[in-house]
């Protein structure tokens, strides 16, 4: 018989980097004793988002950092929301670009990501922050 | 028990601009009676789509729409679909940069948004246009 | 009474390029005879997406392609992770930009696509890969 749960997994970030939460996640869906269905992922802010990408080589993190920084400038003179920063309308943006959900299936009790998949919360502000993701869980 | 129902929002927008329905989202959610679930969107076009960005300073959507008018120019000369006017092919690359889907848990009968999240339309044409949101509400 | 099921596609690239599964998606949603429901798609890769866009005038998709190669720059000289070529770095990029997730309403037995939207697989490497897309299937 169908079902669901939700929770909450509160984060709190340094600085601008994105930080894996795959395992956190699979204990979560493990927990819920779920064998077959679908995960849902909701980030509750507007200046971080949630990313699936290469977990091997680290490097591919900072050239994805590198190129955000030099499509989306922090302190461009384009931006006139600059109160809270100069970081702040690029995170926005950076948002905007990437995404604040996502879906993945499960399969026999497991998160269906492809080999090289982690699942990242990337915080896009310069500075610390707590960021919460909410989760839905479907199954039986 | 968890059942779903299906429901169609019809917008009906001005120039481009970034159109809010998080009242009219929670409004159909309130309406179908469900305390727990996910509510699913999909927009049936390709040149607009959906986003969820902060809804208190105005200047926010005022920069999205500087930043994204700058990254893809109307009337760029390296398109060649241009039959429909330069905001055209313009508006298929905005649409594939951010997205038609977007998937928003539902909490105590209430859409599980941030405090700053605002779920919006984002009209990528320049002309006024008729655009269909197809909801399909899960819960209990 | 609601049930879900979930199955795998395979695919075969050729070069970089948007490849259409409408058809067969639709032929998997038919098999399992849902008549209202939700599709939800993940993709298991980090250097491919998917993409609902215009498939109607070709001419959109090789217009996407211009656009991201231009954005994306394949031996962008700011990438450090090149060992795989010098099409990946870009290709995890332009994955990131996009999606490997979405999700589809079934409506009378029928994806509640609009007129002009077409699914589509983006292979971003210019070798040829197998890409293995889940499909879970929510419905009655």
């Amino acid at each position: 018989m169908l079902r669901q749960s939700q929770h909450e997994l509160v984060f709190e970030t340094g600085n601008r980097a994105l930080y894996e939460f795959t395992a956190q996640l699979e204990g979560l869906v493990r927990q819920a004793g779920m064998q077959t269905g679908l995960v849902t992922l909701h980030l509750q802010h507007t200046s971080a988002s949630l990313l699936i990408q290469e977990n091997a080589d680290p490097e591919v993190r900072r050239d994805l950092e590198r190129f955000f920084a030099r499509l989306v400038r922090d302190g461009d003179p384009l931006f006139r929301h600059t109160a809270e920063g100069t970081d702040d309308m690029p995170a926005h943006i950076r948002t905007a670009l990437t995404a604040v959900n996502l879906s993945i299936p499960i399969i026999d009790g497991n998160l269906a990501l492809g080999t090289w998949q982690g699942i990242y919360l990337w915080e896009h502000r310069t500075q610390p922050h707590t960021r919460r993701l909410v989760v839905h869980l479907l199954g039986e």
